[in-house]
């Protein structure tokens, strides 16, 4: 067995120290967790024959449907690659696919601006990373309105001070008062200036995704983002098996600088897939599938994630559900099928259906990131406010989500044996009927052995009512509240700021205001 | 690979045919999920070599630091067994406790009055047991009060309307009101007439279990128990090490009436144990081994469960923590022993420290839940009602609890191939860019495919509004008022009823109201 030791204290404790550590888990600002890398195994809910199963009919459906590529470039660029083209319908066999699947790196470093916030990216690392694209928020009065630019910027400061998380993301909500063709230029600055982890694209046109590439040349500088990876962007197929013009022009801004892609359709099982769990992961692999080689028809080697999000649908209302056992099932599938394919993957964490920070919200965000660390996902996503299936931010969900996510690095970190003979001398130290608390072990140990979260209350029932008998969203807005008035922005040179203040004022003026 | 055809539906779904099924989902009346075989793999997060470095360290515990039999008549036993006896301090060498041990029935059928109930514990089936033991209730006004007589008779009729829920338990919440000498006789009268699921007796006194064993004797027949298990008692080892009279008392009645128990510690990791995950399991491990033997003493081949309940201890009030990440990682490892002892073996599901049914309750529910089910556990205890580490037992919480049962019994019934074909079939039908709601395939699979909870809402925002925005505890409520109003009481034979009232009355007579 691998001796674990360092593993039951998440790494950035560790590496800044044990006083250091313990405020990180307390969540005090300007200290991140570093790369959580996973030291228990993952979760094979499959024999192996089965998922050769799944791959099989998934590379039958790219060879016998094929895929829509709705584009006027694409279909040329796979006729070239030797696949089989009928206008937009792309048929690719399984050896051009297989090939170019192979040619994506298995592993990848995404820097951060901050370098001490740089992560890793595949294998046994797992990162987290808050949500995306809500149009509302739930508010510090638990009020749901729109989202505004002062909401993201809250949350990127959220996301900055919280050490459990990776990365700013980049439209925890939309900034809705800002029109449409400029919203870009605020979001990616508010993701690189209140924060200094990495972030995450824009992709819904291909002069936005130039301007965010351009933006990550004046902070990185563009010799450095030539060679290095600094953003990633999420592209969705549209289920079943279109990837549409916009998707793809994202794929080809963002692979030609060499920076990933996530291809992962966004699928509502039982609607844009079959309602079979295995029959929706057997599609969703072959559209993950199309678009990863896509990337590598684009630039061969370039670093892209394989992904997912797959929920299935209220037969009431036709919305997504969340955390559902079905979507934990088919997220360990997924798992298996990136690792055959020895690719990074994405899958998400603690989305859920649930309007409110409430008991549902807990029952599903836990469902889903169980499976989603036992199932060896790399890229966790959505893991800080979601609510309402992504209709909005909830500041109280985005604080909740990241402690629990403290307590995610020490079960991925595993169990712990180094102290175990010291451990074992303290029970005969203490003998039958006595109590530890008092034994040296128990004192060194203590604290560094188990989670010890503050936003969740385990005092008693009385202090707990003279502390005004809060619930957990009360607590959570609280802490949001107070995490916020602490928050100091992160330094940027001097120069790199107004060279991100003049491209978006010059961009500002030459972009309309509205969509014609 | 398995087909896993039929569990992708509660197999009460199968059994009772697709209507009565579904109908069972929605959580009906009268209708109950059968034993729970679990489809899907354990989780193993030790290497083999962990698991045996672990077991010889609780061997050499027993061996070298032995374990205390408070009792004035099992540390005899144990010496005419050959054990090393000093006092009241038995050591136990290796041989001897592994003799024991392998005597242990690894499966038994716990009958149910009515014996569509009727369960099976051990092997890969996993059973649902409501929670045990509560002073407080959260009632249906979400006020926390005294647990009453009318309380413990509201959560029997949930139990035994609700179908996922395997068992009556017994002490749901203590029927305060009721004098402790003869409370018991008003529990167990409430478990088995207000239901006709399983039950658990009383431990409390040798008197009170020798009373729950005349009961079952007046409802299932005398010579019915002498050769059946009918009911499961808990005994917990006082950790560190002691086994003290009372629970001593309660396993030789039961065992000696080929009864099993619980040999199950009750630890506070990090105050009764050492501050070490895998230091606490070797311990809890000795001490859990320790009472399975000592009931193989008493009489061997009978049925007994090993077992574990370990929390975290909170710093700053010492109080038990519920959904932990250690609880879950020590909660595999003791799977991973149970299966190398070949024992049926007790953990516990939804236990919390949350004072509320809110998102603390539901991120901590799940947590365990998660580790329960992967873990292999077979007598998953405590899987409804229960709040603050056991001191209430909620109304919404239990239904919530139950709701989330139905979930995780298609979880655990894994992945469904049998119609994997058609499935592809229906993506070969829709093609790119289609939706599949209207195919022959989804219309025949969606509604068994998928979990459809009722008391989760997945409703539009403008929906769930106009229906009073209601939290998910709001909601656990009014379902439990619901269930309620409808409850009808199960059949009873008249003379068995008759009787269970005499031996009521005479008993009521004969004990005094109160203690001296």
């Amino acid at each position: 067995m691998s001796d674990t030791a360092t593993a039951a204290t998440p790494p950035a404790a560790r590496r800044a120290g044990g006083r250091d550590g313990r405020r990180a888990m307390r969540g005090a600002p300007q200290i991140s967790f570093p790369t959580l890398v996973r030291e228990i195994p993952t979760y094979e809910i499959l024999p192996d024959e089965a998922v050769e199963l799944i791959h099989d009919e998934s590379l039958k459906i790219l060879e016998e449907v094929g895929c829509e590529f709705r584009d006027d470039q694409a279909p040329a660029l796979w006729k070239k690659a030797g696949a089989d083209v009928q206008g937009t319908r792309v048929r690719i066999d399984r050896g051009l696919l297989m090939s170019l699947i192979s040619s994506a790196p298995p592993e990848f470093t995404l820097h951060a601006r901050n370098p001490e916030r740089t992560v890793q990216v595949g294998g046994r690392n797992q990162i987290f990373i808050p949500m995306y694209g809500a149009p509302y928020v739930r508010d510090l009065d638990n009020v749901r309105r729109y989202g505004s630019l002062a909401d993201l910027n809250n949350f990127h400061r959220l996301a900055q001070m919280l050490p459990s998380l990776h990365s700013m993301s980049s439209i925890c909500c939309e900034p809705m008062e800002i029109p449409v063709p400029k919203r870009h230029l605020h979001i990616i600055n508010s993701a690189l200036t209140y924060g200094d982890k990495p972030f995450m694209g824009i992709v819904t046109s291909k002069e936005r995704a130039e301007d965010v590439m351009k933006m990550a040349g004046i902070v990185f500088g563009d010799s450095f983002v030539k060679d290095n990876t600094v953003v990633v962007s999420i592209t969705n197929c549209n289920s079943p098996l279109v990837w549409d013009q916009t998707m793809l022009d994202a794929m080809r801004v963002y692979a030609s600088h060499n920076q990933p892609i996530i291809a992962a359709p966004f699928a509502l099982c039982g609607a844009s897939t079959s309602a079979s769990s295995v029959g929706a992961v057997a599609q969703v692999n072959a559209e993950a599938l199309a678009g990863v080689a896509f990337t590598q028809l684009i630039r061969k080697g370039s670093p892209v994630i394989y992904g997912q999000f797959m929920v299935t649908v209220d037969m009431k209302s036709g919305a997504p559900m969340g955390g559902t056992p079905e979507a934990a099932q088919m997220m360990f599938v997924m798992g298996q099928l990136a690792r055959k394919y020895n690719l990074p993957w994405r899958t998400s964490g603690f989305h859920v259906g649930s309007k409110l920070n409430d008991a549902q919200a807990g029952y599903e965000a836990n469902m889903l990131m169980h499976a989603a660390i036992l199932s060896g996902a790399n890229y966790i996503w959505h893991v800080a406010g979601w609510l309402e299936a992504g209709l909005a931010c909830g500041y109280s969900k985005f604080v909740t989500d990241a402690e629990q996510l403290v307590g995610w690095y020490k079960y991925a970190g595993g169990l712990k044996f180094s102290d175990f003979k010291e451990a074992m001398a303290a029970v005969r130290e203490v003998g039958p009927g006595g109590h530890f608390l008092g034994t040296q072990h128990t004192l060194e140990n203590f604290e560094k052995a188990f989670f010890m979260p503050s936003l969740m209350d385990f005092n008693s029932f009385e202090q707990w009512q003279a502390e005004g008998a809060k619930d957990h969203d009360t607590r959570g807005r609280e802490k949001a509240k107070s995490l916020l008035a602490a928050y100091e922005k992160p330094k940027m040179d001097e120069g790199i700021a107004e060279g991100l203040a003049d491209f978006i004022a010059r961009r500002e003026r030459e972009l309309p205001t509205s969509i014609e």
